[in-house]
């Protein structure tokens, strides 16, 4: 079985280097950027304006090539590709959350961007907090990590 | 630009209708599935077991004709597709948040399943707190929407 995608848009971002990239939403609140949807795409907009948060899923278009065990950019240690959001992965699908700032006609701006410039977005999703919040949710291997920049101000 | 993709695994559920199947996880909390990776990926799946809730990305495989803005499971309102999580989207990716039950080699055994039997996993990728929790996000049109079932017993 083979899925074939196309763009529905494209992610503008101030990244234009992986060294640059952050890798987590998390670690780029304040970064603004710029979700274009394709015009034959833009009807599908309709409501996006009301939600505070939504979930982009992309394509990893500059990853390198799958490694099922690896370091991630968290640790030193080697983990499973499905047990991180490493781009180095089958079918090369990203996702992030990104807080929704405004909406002009075809494009959005996003605050917490943390993807390349240019790259191909796939889809929007709304983020729904009665549906996607797990706050007791435990945080696997990550549980120890200090994270080398400390989310603040999250909203 | 096209992207190819192939099925990393497969979702099995007891539901094997879309007539039965829940809208949200959180109308299905208590519903079992396996999550089948496919032999070669399941390297992939070191340190999985440490994550309480994963995400699954799987493709819509039988859902129908892309509809932009349409009335979706929860009200009778059109809404934008990107609005909304129906699964008859462009590139129809269908994404899962589901609690993480137990590891056997390369099968998942998951609980609060909402998707189809059979449906192709294209990936997983672990559920993190401190990067996904947005408490005070808004619920945009689902607002003053009333659930038609009350999620319970949230973990």
């Amino acid at each position: 079985m083979e899925i074939t995608l196309k763009p529905i848009g494209i992610i503008h971002t101030p990244f234009d280097r992986k060294e640059a990239c952050p890798i987590q939403s998390v670690y780029s609140e304040k970064t603004r950027g710029t979700i274009e949807v394709f015009s034959e795409h833009a009807s599908g907009l309709k409501d996006i304006d009301g939600f505070s948060h939504i979930y982009l899923l992309y394509y990893f278009d500059r990853a390198g090539k799958i490694e099922y065990v690896r370091p991630t950019f968290l640790d030193e240690e080697p983990h499973g590709i499905y047990a991180s959001r490493h781009p180095c992965r089958p079918n090369g699908i990203g996702m992030s959350i990104v807080k929704l700032i405004k909406r002009r006609k075809n494009r959005l701006e996003v605050e917490g961007v943390d993807v390349l410039n240019q790259t191909p977005l796939l889809d929007i999703k709304p983020y729904i907090p009665r549906f996607d919040v797990f706050e007791s949710a435990t945080d696997g291997w990550l549980t120890d990590k200090d994270l080398r920049f400390k989310p603040t101000g999250r909203e």
